[in-house]
């Protein structure tokens, strides 16, 4: 019976990509489910698995948006 | 002061629908406004409802996405 | 698939009462599984509904916490 | 390690606007981030700040979706 | 930048146990935390992972709380 | 109509506190409802925010839960 939220910046994990694959978020959703089978013995199939992915603007961390870290990472000037 | 967050699979309930319609939306923020001022005495002017609709392939039941789930039914490989 | 998160405040629906019951409790998941289960046809056998009661202390509404605001209310100061 | 999840819906703060701009939502991270560090001493670069922006036929206020309500207040029949 | 919300019933995986261990919620984190590196290449330090335990009267499931549901489990109504 | 959830860890913010004041909780739900109100002008009074208190054990950061962060802090082992 575990529900699990899982949000995530929209970003993709290597070049030319800007969001996780439905691959990805399908092994996302089999690992994180058989993490809690295994441990807490929660049944796959009352286990729900919700991922939210987030536009970088929309996300803060430090005090900025993700979005502006990114351009100063890309500007090299942090 | 309830706040009720709902989360969906962004699908339809009829043939060639692909998600809940406003008037659906509007029914259900009515309806589950009601049951917590029958209940729990909670003004319906006090009660936020926000209706979250989450692709297929962003949620996760028995350790796939749903979009696996449905593409298995449709096939009736189920 | 519905996932239904309802937060309300820690508070009884009359005089004596500290929380809602057991039975409210009940009676709230009923109600609200039942609407979705009329509105968009979500088995209810496949409808998750978590109930948070949040401390009056941790609730702000107003800019304010709802404690500061019972208290202003019992004290008839507003 | 503080969590902020903002949910507001997704409206303009002026004419001519229909959702927050970037730089309001970068001064809502600032200005969150800040709270939490003046109050509770909690480091910029260990909180997370998630602003979901929700359609307004996807909220619920009184019963009713906001959509509605802003066409009976753009309708005056409020 | 993953945030994850764990939410599970207050539950222990064995006799005599009415809820989860400390050791059994640090291999859930764990697990959660490293699928996420592993899949999406999201560092560990910069993954949140909150686990809430729902006590059984303040979760439903097929429209009845989950208390009511152990109840007729144990009393083999079911 | 903004809904701020924050969860924080339940530590407190200096020797001898082991959570948030209530004052502290008071003063964050003030600025943060006062931060929405300057930048997205929304009104106090359909702003609704909850603070969420953690246990260390059900935190978990770097893959580690922060009970476990927090012995080794102690233990200088890091």
């Amino acid at each position: 019976m575990p529900i699990v939220n899982i949000q995530i910046t929209r970003e993709g994990t290597g070049p030319g990509r800007h969001a996780a694959t439905a691959e990805e978020k399908a092994a996302v959703i089999k690992g994180v489910s058989q993490v809690l089978l295994d441990v807490l013995k929660k049944p796959l199939d009352a286990t729900f698995v919700v991922i939210e992915e987030v536009e970088l603007e929309n996300w803060g961390w430090g005090g900025q948006s993700v979005s502006a870290l990114r351009r100063q990472q890309a500007g090299g000037s942090r």
